[in-house]
């Protein structure tokens, strides 16, 4: 199959470049085709602006999400963005791998979803009317596809736990693995996350490569995380709220998986 | 009193650069002191790296933190950062203003937090012992100073509710206000946020002017959210988790309020 590693981290020389090296070597010892984003490398433009829309018209305001639009649609998007739309529409499976910086990727991949994530590409897609509020959340221009995180963190596991002070790691990455994979379409698997990481010697090291070869080498089978999908029953639309019979009683986003 | 506003939107002539304005000269006619980070307008350079610590030994890897720490500590930070750090420490209260993108702050905004948070400013404060983790999590640099997030979004309030499909509003904005405002000492009012601006005619944004207004005046006065302070008896270190007797049976972010 196809891999797109979508990678950020400013050093190669790190636990972050090691694992990059051992999932690149892994995927393609495997027979898989591998591609690699590396937007410290690629020195990605982080930040969405009129730059992205080559061709608008400068006497009027830039608005981000119709200029992201009118460039779409007439194909003429800044050729990074277009690049990496073209990645995405390659890989069968793509991989999200960044340290957890503030509980949330580093700003350059952030910006790799502002830009690349354009109006009728990941959002904006489909129709919008009393019964589907658009190709989201389960639908959309990556569905049939998978998508899996591969995060590390400085804090330890405790940290992260149900009642640790960091909050549990499945809420921390919801709005990365419901809000930006899930919604426009990806099949999300469980994530791949490295804990305490802030000093890896030799045997840790063994022991992570280790857990990550196995996820790697399940990457087509592993059942993804069972978010409930928008617009196939559960959900009233236009209000977007889980219908009453639905997991009642439940909140948060506990109340969003099947 | 001092209130600085992080602002980041890509256009002046739009709801946020209208927001922007009004809350400046409320803040102003209030006789308040107030200065500005229009992120876009100053190019704020987004990615953190090698080039923020410009005396760094340019013969060993980068390394994020370790090179903020040195930069830091030996004044030799790039001046951008450490002219937004004096901001800080010159405010009594800081606004932080975006629209949101991808359940998160637009990348412009994320690239402040990673370059400005340095290691020894924004975290690694303080002693890390059996009885202490860090001045962080309602102890730090900027701990007596308020902060208050102004935030827009297109989707609506239904959709950010207990059972929206977004997530709860509080939830998606923890990891923020809790993770990067509570963790470096920040009070953190709640914050304000202004549900379905995709359009908003003279009558709507009349709504959201008068009820900004009234957050404005009461910055000083309003209680906090009552985020629970680390180092204070309800957890335990180094796991950093909550004591069994403290909200006993609960987990997830709510467990980490008083």
């Amino acid at each position: 199959m196809n891999v797109l590693i979508v990678y950020a981290h400013p050093q190669p020389r790190s636990l972050n470049g090691a694992l990059r090296d051992f999932t690149v070597q892994h995927l393609e010892a495997a027979g898989h085709h591998v591609q690699v984003s590396d937007l410290y490398a690629m020195q990605w433009k982080t930040t969405i602006d009129a730059h992205d829309a080559p061709q608008r018209d400068p006497s009027e305001p830039f608005h981000a999400s119709l200029d992201s639009k009118r460039a779409f649609q007439s194909g003429t998007q800044r050729a990074d963005i277009a690049r990496e739309q073209e990645k995405l529409r390659w890989a069968d499976t793509v991989i999200f791998q960044f340290p957890l910086w503030w509980f949330s990727m580093p700003a350059i991949m952030k910006g790799w979803f502002d830009r690349v994530y354009a109006f009728g590409f990941g959002y904006g897609v489909g129709e919008y009317s009393e019964t589907r509020w658009g190709d989201r959340y389960g639908e959309g221009a990556l569905s049939g596809k998978r998508a899996m995180l591969v995060v590390t963190t400085g804090g330890w596991a405790s940290h992260y736990s149900a009642r640790g002070i960091n909050g549990p790691i499945d809420d921390v990455l919801f709005p990365i693995q419901h809000g930006m994979l899930f919604y426009p379409g990806f099949d999300v698997l469980p994530p791949f996350v490295a804990f305490g990481t802030s000093s890896v010697d030799a045997e840790s090291f063994g022991n992570i490569t280790r857990a990550l070869g196995e996820r790697l080498d399940s990457l087509a089978t592993a059942a993804p995380i069972p978010f409930r999908r928008q617009n196939f029953g559960e959900y009233d639309i236009p209000a977007l709220t889980l219908k009453d019979e639905i997991a009642p009683g439940k909140t948060g986003y506990a109340a969003h998986l099947a």
